[in-house]
């Protein structure tokens, strides 16, 4: 998928910070990228880049117009669509990582053809993807898995990345969710494949390599989560990581979206991660563990982080305000794990 | 779903006998609907069913051809095409558990708009599936899980139901594959299903119900299934099930299309499959253990079961040799779990 920049990004007429959460991710992670943002009167965010109306995205050079925002029900609907087609029509292709099909609305298609336009879809998955097999492929991977959903895995897995490259590695971010497809650029929206292929997506997402180079795979959901634990299951058997990356909001009461369900313990948590895991990739460890300490002040942050990593005998970090210096560390001294065979129950 | 028998069950040009277990399962389990077979003249197999043309089978009464068959990749090819064709022709409904639709041959739905019949589709799940959220919920559930796929899960559940009508209670096969659809004529595909709704279905399946009846479950795949696990976890959850009953092929040497993976210990799959299950269903037990001995004598059958009954303290029984009684007195003995506040873990 090759969504041409730069990006005009889109909050239209969101009121809830959460719900920008696509278009900050691209205003952070891909800055050089992103000219402005379009946003109509009744939206009081900003992402600190320059408003533009659309003609003035496009006057500007902007390419393509993100609709990076997440209403409920991922609905494409009529304010959505109105605001598609004056991007189409001011020469501007549309990217969405919303549920409903940009391709799926028939004018919008035919106004896109009839300009020589793109409509991209992210959450479309491949077409024909693999069942997976566990069989033992080469290559460094990193899987960041979570005591939750949205509890900083993506943010983690880009700082790892960046942690890698700075010590002159070769590392790839290989993206699970449609913020993170949009940053990368492509990878594979797992919450929208198909249940028999979510090991198989993953496998598909990060075939075998020998370069040394390494794949950094966003996670997805938890182990813990009822709503979603087979899609952790199945990314936890198609990423076959050699390390794992845990990732916690120590500010969070309750499982997202069920808060009547309490979090599980980091430990535990940890733990059931590395026994899943373990079916595919048997020599699999614990790298580190990511805080997202944002509701915290810096001493209390330090503090919540000294704790976790004591708890855990783990490197332990808020990755946006401390770095990921001692998680590169502990990946580097390890050798790298080989394609192993399959070691007997 | 209502598909309309008598029933004229589709052999077709199979020669490979597991590529007829949906049309060996109707024909088995829903045997006083199944009028007769159709086969073609290369096809060596056969249900002991009255062997009918189309013709023949729609003269005698039935009202669908069933293309209980799966072909490699679940296709729709031009052979099955012209038998569905003939049978729209000769006044017959059509039904098929393959991947491919037979909604989506446009030929097939022209004919049978035009004669007035309907086309079903078993692996086309319900619309709008609700996301699972694992909020306790009454009624008495059970589940069938295994040490890998295709090792008698859905023949378990089927035994387990009968043997709890047979002391009287009320108990409903929720079906969760396409053999099991057509056999209780409804159920959700759960291979078909978007990942981020594998709990979501099977609470959907199975909702609250209060009539002290039960729902036995019909399991998927394996957590030791690397292809699968995700399928089976989301099923372990959104089933909420107060028992667990473990299924197990003995004369299986490897995973199921994955010949160099070992099989899992029972111990091992039946304690990883509690963990899971703990995490809705805080008070899951162990009810039983079913094997599919049929590779077996009778008294080398015999002592598989001892042997596995003895290690794991669970009543073990072949269903189809040897009946499910001990399993479902197991089952009765216990009082109904409540729907018991989260546990804090």
């Amino acid at each position: 998928m090759n969504i041409p920049s730069p990006f005009l990004l889109y909050l239209g007429h969101t009121t809830d910070p959460v719900g920008i959460k696509t278009s900050r991710g691209l205003a952070e992670f891909r800055r050089a990228d992103c000219l402005g943002e379009f946003r109509h009167d009744d939206c009081p965010l900003t992402l600190g880049l320059p408003r533009m109306t659309i003609p003035e995205g496009a006057a500007a050079g902007a390419r393509t117009l993100v609709l990076g925002i997440a209403n409920a029900g991922g609905i494409m609907d009529a304010a959505l669509i109105a605001d598609a087609r004056a991007a189409l029509e001011a020469g501007l292709n549309v990217a969405s990582g919303l549920h409903h099909r940009l391709n799926a609305v028939p004018e919008l298609v035919a106004l896109a053809n009839s300009k020589g336009l793109a409509l991209f879809d992210v959450r479309d998955p491949p077409a024909d993807l693999p069942v997976g097999t566990g069989r033992p492929r080469a290559g460094r991977r990193v899987l960041t898995v979570g005591t939750d959903c949205s509890v900083g895995k993506m943010y983690a897995s880009l700082a790892l990345v960046d942690g890698l490259t700075s010590r002159g590695e070769t590392a790839d971010f290989r993206a699970t969710g449609q913020t993170g497809i949009l940053i990368a650029g492509g990878g594979v929206p797992l919450d929208a494949v198909v249940a028999d292929f979510i090991s198989g997506a993953i496998e598909y997402l990060t075939p075998a390599r020998t370069d040394d180079g390494w794949d950094v795979v966003e996670g997805q959901g938890s182990l813990f989560h009822p709503s979603f634990a087979g899609v952790s299951t199945g990314l936890l058997h198609g990423a076959q990581a050699e390390a794992l990356v845990l990732c916690h909001d120590p500010a969070r009461e309750g499982i997202r979206g069920l808060p009547e369900r309490p979090m599980p313990g980091l430990a535990e948590c940890l733990a059931a991660n590395l026994q899943v895991a373990r079916l595919t990739s048997p020599g699999v460890r614990a790298a580190g563990v990511c805080l997202n300490t944002s509701s915290f002040a810096q001493d209390e942050a330090r503090r919540l982080c000294g704790e976790a990593g004591h708890l855990l005998g783990l490197p332990c970090t808020d990755p946006h305000r401390f770095g990921v210096e001692a998680i590169i560390d502990n990946l580097l001294c390890h050798a790298p794990s080989k394609p192993a065979p399959i070691a007997s129950r």
